[in-house]
């Protein structure tokens, strides 16, 4: 392993990132693929959502080949032993040069005890699909599978900033509420230089945030896709912040300002479309931790279910914030009465306590005509829930309105 | 000041309150009051809201005389120089009797640094009209001025397990991960031998939490009607579990088990009511951090405004766990169409960063029709909203549905 750059070298100078136009994205390095458990939205850049049924069947524990795929670029061709993470600080004085330390992947793997959390990625634009039946939005049109659930292990962010960037472990400290930590990849994307994103100071430091920089997925080394060979996991909050391909953590006075920072990820009000969103980015909040959500994953609509009565209706929910979800409902009659499910299966994490993962559930349902309407709702543990009708936002984001199945067939094996 | 018990005192012995009889209540030593701020809706025990446009106008801080009143039996008349806080541990091992120590109010007020916080409580009963309107609830049938908003002064709740009850201050700790810490009042009430509540060790120990055993509000020592000499502040949670005239602290693997954390402050399914309530309390959880909440204060309904064009809308909004309100939205056509409000103002706490404390907003609308329905909903920093509709429960708790403001008449002065 490449030793050359450590924390001790003098003058580390982190590479700068240009823009590239589209046309020179280079998509010929891209990793081969499985495709057969994805919907595929597009190649290039590769994103893909695993299919329902088999995304809830899998279990609490997604696999990795059937983990969802949200990609902005072609994905980087890293080597393990080259790889570089540049760690710096940059105070209020912007005039005062930031001084950046360097750690290679056996430092980051080394350095700090390994910690292991379970945790799910739920990409902002899931379920953008639903708004984007109301009027045109932004983005990669997303059915409800762009989340799902992984063992991340890698040193805590927390260890990391206190001993390389001087960091104060005290959360009362002036800084830890005020400041950022600003992540970059190592990627080129259409939107900007690179990918980019930030949390606030407040979150990486917290002793019950949870925030790792991983180097392994379920066990097994990042897959390219997955952000090999570093990514971080912010549990709790929207997956655009589980920076891939990790390669700068800045901490600063400010939110990155990346695209996807400043001009992406937020929820616009409804009055704001293409027509004169530039008036909105600088006043509206970034987004940081997820609303509650519920999804039914089968049957699906328009499903032929070949077989009799009754039918186990299975889907997910989660909150933010590591909030659990203590109830789920559903209803076969488009919302006009509600039963509980029978079974929410959901675990705290082990270390924090904090609930990173989603909650499966599921319920027996003596029949389902094709006339039924199933609707399902989620409360989390502070007593917010879905609201019934999606508000429409330009980018397609946060869309957690009760998710509805309709036309799905019960048909007797014999009558096919 | 008596200093005659300590923490060095042996085998202290707190003392253990009997259930009374509801006949059995002295309400005489209740402290007087002013209530012309308030709309009183039951004087034994004593509980009143101030009135809404009172409410917004007092600002930011609600002063103590307006700040709501609620009590489940009589006010104590407790000496300062009395007062003892009991603090102890059970452990898992139940035969183990707890070592308890006491505190006298000099020690709570000298031995730890004095925090500072401003947090708004919310009773969760706050809107409880709104569900009565649907079904019979079960409660005070509180409008939507239980809420309120003061600073608040003394030890940090952390501070004090660490040294007194031996809590280790490692967020990563198992005992902090399951245990939680209890609160016993030094009154008597209906329900139970004395108001009790409890939260999870993990908000208590969190230095991002503000958990704090306040002995001043805004600046002087509790009012008698507001927990004097001692109140439990939890930032971010319901009003039920901030228990005045705190008296016991026990650190303990369960709950409480008083009734108001285990028959009590949780949202019921629609399902449940009065014949079959007793089957529910043990499968359902009690509530903890809020959800988001936002309300119209000034035009109330019904109301004639004495003046010409335009009408300054105003109101409060507020969120849980620390989240903050990021857009207020208003409607003068009953939901159809919607507006951002001119003006939000919500400081996060100067220690912390997160936001215990309300937002105050307010709109100028041109015109009120008497036809207009003015409806108000609020997204917090999670991009939680409210819903459209209220849910019916049993308890009537946690109404946060939008808030609708019907038949406000304006009327130039000459008319009258």
């Amino acid at each position: 392993m490449n030793t050359q750059h450590n924390t001790t070298h003098d003058c580390v100078r982190p590479p700068v990132h240009e823009k590239k136009e589209l046309c020179d994205l280079d998509y010929s390095q891209d990793p081969p693929r499985i495709l057969s458990n994805y919907l595929v939205h597009a190649p290039k850049p590769f994103n893909a959502e695993p299919h329902l049924p088999l995304l809830v069947n899998a279990g609490l524990i997604t696999p990795t080949d059937v983990f969802f795929k949200r990609n902005h670029g072609p994905i980087p061709d890293i080597r393990l032993e080259d790889h570089q993470v540049y760690i710096g600080v940059q105070t209020l004085n912007e005039s005062q040069p930031v001084e950046w330390k360097a750690l290679n992947m056996h430092d980051i793997m080394t350095r700090w005890p390994k910690a292991t959390i379970t945790a799910s990625l739920q990409c902002a634009g899931n379920r953008r699909e639903g708004l984007a039946q109301l009027k045109e939005v932004k983005g990669v049109i997303w059915k409800a599978g762009t989340i799902s659930n992984a063992v991340w292990s890698g040193p805590r962010l927390c260890d990391i900033l206190k001993d390389i960037a001087g960091v104060p472990e005290d959360l009362h400290n002036e800084m830890i509420r005020n400041y950022h930590v600003s992540f970059e990849a190592d990627d080129h994307v259409k939107e900007d230089a690179c990918y980019g994103s930030s949390i606030p100071l407040r979150k990486a430091m917290d002793p019950l945030g949870d925030v790792i920089i991983a180097y392994e997925m379920n066990g097994q080394p990042l897959t390219r896709d997955h952000g090999f060979p570093l990514r971080v996991i912010v549990p709790g909050y929207i997956g655009a912040r589980s920076v891939k391909f990790l390669q700068k953590i800045l901490v600063q006075p400010q939110e990155s300002t990346s695209f996807f920072q400043r001009r992406d990820y937020k929820i616009l009000p409804p009055w704001i479309d293409s027509s004169n969103v530039d008036t909105a980015w600088d006043t509206t909040v970034s987004l940081g931790e997820m609303n509650v959500q519920c999804v039914i994953c089968t049957p699906m609509e328009k499903e032929v279910i070949l077989c009799p009565k009754p039918v186990t209706v299975k889907g997910y929910a989660i909150s933010g914030g590591g909030r659990a979800i203590y109830r789920v409902e559903l209803s076969v009659d488009g919302g006009k009465t509600w039963e509980p499910v029978d079974k929410i299966e959901q675990t705290p994490d082990k270390i924090s306590g904090m609930y990173w993962a989603w909650a499966l559930w599921e319920k027996k349902v003596p029949k389902i005509l094709t006339t039924s309407e199933l609707v399902v709702r989620a409360y989390d543990s502070s007593g917010n829930m879905q609201p019934e009708f999606p508000i429409w936002n330009y980018r397609g984001v946060m869309n957690n309105a009760w998710f509805r199945v309709n036309n799905v067939t019960q048909m007797p094996q014999h009558n096919m």
